[in-house]
């Protein structure tokens, strides 16, 4: 790979090619916000506190890369609904992990008032770990690359 | 959140300020090859492609987060490695969380010739996935943010 952020969509790295689609960070922060039930484009402009133009941008590229699509707000309507398809839904182990890492890493204790739960049991998520396929925790250390 | 990058560093959200320290995807891209065993300078440029004062801006900005540690190249060395300190290894989620997210949504099948592995078996990680604490599987519409 070389230092052009144009080249990371090609890269033989999983890590590049999904940072080329989603490594800016606005894009998650729509993701996020998607999560918790947002929909509409005034919605996201609303919480987001973004530029029409920006956000504009940011969701038609979200769309052509298929991480949402776009549906009728309502039989015959005009506007639009933005919602995520399974690859988007795919990235709520990447918020998980974000979230996690940053209620861990980035706040002092107490300063987070919120935190990742179950909506069934209202319980905390489990913290997300590096697996062995049998089970066993893997360290930081603990993992590579190889051939397939 | 308003709208200004500035303002994520002090959000009330861990993955806006997950983001604010590692939203940068070069940023990423250099930790990703700390965990792959480089530590130089010249290591990462050469890896990475990348301008020498983009380089070192970015790796500034990581050790002044605490992500990386600067240590004597040897003892009484003028040069400086990069060290991951345990909120750098704690990356590690979020690094393979990119990785299988990419993996399975960005190549066509047969396209992508490594996988992660643990190093002691050589056989794939398991994929990272939401659960509850009891062990429960969480789908992607089955978390939310609640009070702690």
């Amino acid at each position: 790979m070389k230092g052009k952020k144009t080249d990371l969509g090609s890269a033989d790295c999983a890590i590049a090619r999904s940072l080329d689609l989603i490594g800016d960070w606005w894009s998650l922060l729509i993701v996020r916000d998607a999560f918790q039930g947002k929909e509409r484009f005034g919605e996201f402009q609303t919480g987001l506190g973004l530029a029409k133009n920006i956000l504009s941008t940011r969701l038609k590229k979200l769309v052509s890369e298929g991480i949402f699509k776009m549906l009728p707000e309502s039989e015959g309507s005009s506007r639009s609904r933005y919602v995520l398809t399974p690859k988007g839904e795919r990235l709520c182990v990447l918020l998980a992990a974000l979230w996690q890492w940053g209620e861990e890493s980035c706040f002092r204790p107490g300063e987070l008032k919120r935190t990742l739960v179950d909506v069934n049991s209202r319980k905390p998520l489990a913290r997300l770990e590096l697996r062995s396929q049998d089970g066993r925790r893997v360290g930081p250390r603990g993992f590579t690359l190889a051939k397939r």
